[in-house]
């Protein structure tokens, strides 16, 4: 039996979501962390990616201002540590060091890479839609790095990066069918 | 050790994907499903979500003309259904018949829901915007409904609705930390 739900609960219609870090930079290149469910692959060729950001959030001036951002995907271990980094803004501390995150220069853009991710994609601001209470980055890929142990045959393997999926901010693993 | 990967490699960088599928409707009210790796939530107020889709795909310009999808989200037990949805085309069998699925209307639009999902989210096209080789189109959420026995205490069962997550069209269930 179906039954309905208020609109506004729809995502508990909806699948899981993914997880990731996203870095940026203010105009003096401090650096700051943002916990992200809205994040979608978009386009192949050229290779672009969209993040979901409301305007209430410090890393929301600093993507719009500076137009770059770093996708970072964290594996389960990281759970503990990316509470932190929800939770706190980074308008009053370092997430860096609240959440004990190591920051590594990127290749192309100026936020940095979180070291403790297996993954890394450096992106530039290319598109700005607002969605409702939400704003839609686009952004063009511009430099992929990643943890040379969690690649298996050019593929990431689940096994080793142990990549999260979530429901309602609870943090699950993957398992097989 | 990080090693770099080409930028279209981006993906295996990133964190998992969900899985839903999408419904639409020609003019004439024939339906199709699209099974998408690409939706996301993007506002709470208004409610709004945004899938991507290829204008290569036969459901791209169906959603375009008509303006209406519904979001399907299944459990792990119709993988198997699943990849006949994912690799036919609407434009020359019934996907309906073909995977066994079940087509019921909707509340408020045209598309119908897939019965065998667990949760359905109607959408009106508010928006599109071409990104890259894909077109991103923001729905607002007219109608929203979902089985009964995978809703607990106002929340999604992850137990009982047994939702999917994919990497590289790997389908997994989720476990706990």
């Amino acid at each position: 039996m179906k039954t309905n739900l208020p609109r506004e609960k729809y995502s508990q219609a909806g699948p899981i979501s993914p997880v990731v870090l996203v870095t940026s930079v203010d105009e003096n290149g401090r650096s700051n962390i943002i916990t992200l469910g809205m994040y979608m692959p978009i386009s192949h060729d050229p290779p672009q990616v969209v993040i979901g950001v409301s305007p209430k959030r410090y890393s929301h001036d600093l993507i719009a201002e500076q137009g770059e951002f770093v996708v970072n995907s964290p594996g389960i271990g990281m759970a503990e540590r990316m509470h932190i980094c929800g939770i706190k803004s980074g308008r009053d501390v370092d997430k860096f060091k609240e959440a004990g995150l190591t920051a590594a220069p990127a290749q192309k853009v100026k936020p940095p890479i979180i070291k403790e991710c297996y993954g890394h994609i450096e992106c530039k601001v290319v598109n700005t839609v607002t969605c409702g209470d939400h704003t839609l980055f686009v952004g063009e890929v511009v430099a992929v790095s990643i943890d040379e142990d969690c690649l298996e045959g050019g593929k990431l393997s689940l096994g080793a990066a142990r990549p999260i999926a979530q429901k309602n901010w609870d943090y699950h693993t993957l398992s097989d069918i």
